[in-house]
């Protein structure tokens, strides 16, 4: 039986006929990300779309960023931080580590964490939301990550917010903020929003893995599958077992 | 006559026989970073030098940056965020608008502000902090920048600290803290400190300028010579005029 659905909060500023207002959205192609920038544009504001290559073991998630914004017709910017990849020693999604299979939320997955990515990837995202005077910075971090990424977690959304403010401060637009709608809702939740807005899933990609489908068994994979289950929502994903 | 001299404070930890600790510490190959380091390395800091390529002007300060590393023996990193620049349009020091001359405290001054520029370079600091397991991260700005660059004033050191303690939990050495002891130092503090330790000010570059010698006009030329002129140490620099 499906779980009950959580609604996301309703972003901070509303755009108007009057008023256009636009939101810097981090993404990655994936479920969450791809959702939010539906969900963003659903309620009006014109999008920026940011995704990052930072050596990550493969690219098919990008393909699907692409695709995203071509969808919204949005504008894109691929920006490339592999020439960070000296700094990232040891994670398995940017080095020679094995991509651990099993639960999304097990311990094994800390091998997955890149040291303070989002740290980096919202830094970048304000500068261009200062240089572009956009209203929001958005990131679809959600209730699941909590456990093995503490960039995930409110405190940090919280922190990263107010060290902001203070970081822009005068430049940009006065009322520039951090929204993360996702930030206590879980995977079936976003699945939930994703089909009442008509994302089509099968243009996102969430497995940690770089083949021709989703592997079924890497922690994203498991994490995926099951909140299509919980949501009571078709999952259109091709799975490799 | 020489102003009094104001002293950096200690780092919050000190290296011992039994224990090496090590600092990330962010340098451009200013007179400021290089300062920073030699202080560092004077108080037992193994140290890791950390610069950036944003698709400046000039690659002179790079040059004093490796000549810094190979000085005190330390590993460099100089990373490429040239990717990063379509997300910071509108800036003198990355983009095709005039470097303002003057004085570096003057309101033209604020075409030199790279969006969020120190948020990006504090969050790659600490992603090799981490992974690094190093104590601090360390960075030079001081009090001559803080009425142009937001991004150098306390409150924005302080919040950056704060967000990085949440952002690495559980990674990393958990001493790890954000460390700029030349916060609430003037410049003529740092050239002080510089020409005790014996930093080889001629090895250092400050001009926004990118020619042979320093110009002599631009904002940090005029706040260069003037803090020897305060220290009342000699100014081994050549200017243009």
């Amino acid at each position: 039986m499906p779980l009950p659905f959580v609604p996301p909060p309703d972003p901070p500023l509303a755009p108007s006929p009057a008023e256009k207002l636009s939101a810097v959205a981090v993404v990655s192609g994936g479920l969450d990300s791809v959702t939010l920038c539906h969900f963003l544009a659903s309620r009006g504001f014109f999008l920026r779309l940011l995704a990052f290559d930072y050596g990550q073991r493969h690219q098919r998630e990008l393909e699907f960023a692409r695709a995203c914004a071509a969808r919204l017709s949005s504008p894109l910017e691929v920006i490339d931080l592999s020439g960070l990849r000296p700094l990232l020693k040891g994670s398995a999604l940017t080095d020679d580590v094995a991509v651990p299979h099993g639960h999304y939320a097990a311990p094994s997955m800390a091998a997955t964490i890149v040291p303070n990515r989002n740290a980096i990837f919202l830094a970048a995202a304000y500068a261009w939301a200062v240089s572009s005077r956009a209203q929001l910075v958005a990131i679809g971090v959600h209730a699941g990550d909590h456990p093995v990424y503490p960039d995930c977690r409110p405190a940090f959304i919280e922190a990263f917010g107010s060290m902001q403010r203070v970081a822009v401060e005068g430049a940009g637009d006065a009322r520039l903020s951090l929204f993360a709608p996702f930030l206590t809702l879980r995977k079936h939740d976003i699945v939930h929003l994703g089909a009442a807005l008509g994302v089509p899933f099968q243009e996102t990609w969430s497995c940690y893995e770089g083949g021709e489908v989703h592997c079924g068994r890497c922690g994203t994979c498991v994490e995926r599958r099951e909140a299509f289950e919980l949501a009571g929502v078709p999952d259109p994903t091709a799975y490799e077992c």
